[in-house]
């Protein structure tokens, strides 16, 4: 299995693809700039653990086309539909999967949600109706991502309107040894990506005694 | 203390006016029907243990002035504006705390939000700027609320664009044992509304071994 990480040379990316190699998932990761994108690659692979699957970077596109079936989307949000539209081209047959959150420019702790209500909605519009979008990954802390001695403290909350591929991308997602949940279309997305604004606004307050928090689905029988 | 609870006759008001009575603040239930607010309040002032706070029952607006302060409103999503509608003249120095989640009437898994973002934000417009309006408490499930036995067993999340009264609220809603969180504005309620509908779907799916789930906010130094 090999899955293509865009954006794959920024904090929430470089985590990611940091772990699926560990989990045994081979990792292309993407940048506008192939140099770069090997750059990562190469410092990227010397992080992870022996018997970790292996991990390349290629420009973007070609990140998109030597994946097998998912392409996961981690740019930051200005760059969320130049990027879709480089791509969309590549697509046909592929899955991507949006973890982009529209954080305000302005002031991190707000979101500001394009036209079409969400992220993951704007990606869809972007790459029509034959392929599917699905919204995961929102509220991982990168901090959490990139150290490899920590679990992933959060469950992960799964969207989009197409039920197979939601569900394949909830199992991609519990490699990482976390609990995936099935939230629905892909209007969940304007939820559980401004989940991650209120998680911001959390983590610096000054009246939590903690930071990088994620949520967890919490019920009386499961405790 | 005193708060009025309206729509105190249904599910979540019932929890509400009993956990609040047993924390030891008075609770008028309103209702459209004097009669049936007096009738509640009766039956649940017996099943609150013994030295609990009042709980009195009177029309919505008279609910209203007898609280000092804090009006929960808790209705169904169909009858929150025009709930709203017959109370606003009477909510001059009080503070609305909304806990209703606009759920789609044929599909409880979705939200269908109003045109202003969310049903606290349309709150705060049909009771102007000079009545705080807080969202809070929407994702704590009814059977929970009613079960006196059982812990809440999710944090609170607590929006608006006041922050002294969101403190307030904040204050009042950890009397139940909980821990609340500052959401930050009232355009939070977009998201923490919607979590709502995503926890209804992952309660009654089948592929999830519980029921009655909250969320609970989670950082690997708060475990």
């Amino acid at each position: 299995m090999k899955i293509a990480v865009l954006g794959g040379t920024g904090p929430q990316g470089k985590g990611l693809a940091k772990r699926f190699a560990r989990a045994g998932v081979s990792v292309v990761v993407g940048s506008r700039s192939e140099p770069r994108a090997q750059a990562i690659a190469k410092e990227l692979s010397e992080e992870v653990p022996e018997g970790s699957a292996t991990i390349a970077g290629l420009s973007n596109a070609d990140a998109v086309r030597a994946s097998d079936e998912v392409v996961i989307l981690a740019v930051p949000w200005p760059g969320h539909n130049a990027t879709l539209n480089g791509i969309k081209d590549h697509m046909a047959g592929k899955i991507l999967v949006d973890i982009v959150v529209p954080l305000s420019e302005n002031d991190p702790k707000k979101v500001e949600m394009p036209p079409e209500g969400s992220a993951t909605e704007a990606a869809q519009a972007i790459l029509g109706p034959d392929v599917p979008v699905i919204g995961a990954l929102h509220n991982v802390s990168a901090h959490t991502l990139n150290d490899l001695n920590a679990a992933i403290n959060c469950d992960v909350l799964v969207c989009g309107n197409a039920l197979e591929p939601r569900k394949k991308v909830m199992a991609l997602v519990e490699k990482l040894g976390v609990t995936a949940y099935n939230a629905g279309g892909a209007q969940s997305a304007r939820c559980i990506e401004a989940i991650t604004s209120i998680l911001i606004r959390i983590n610096i307050s000054k009246a939590v005694p903690f930071t990088h928090a994620g949520i967890k689905i919490w019920a009386p029988d499961h405790l």
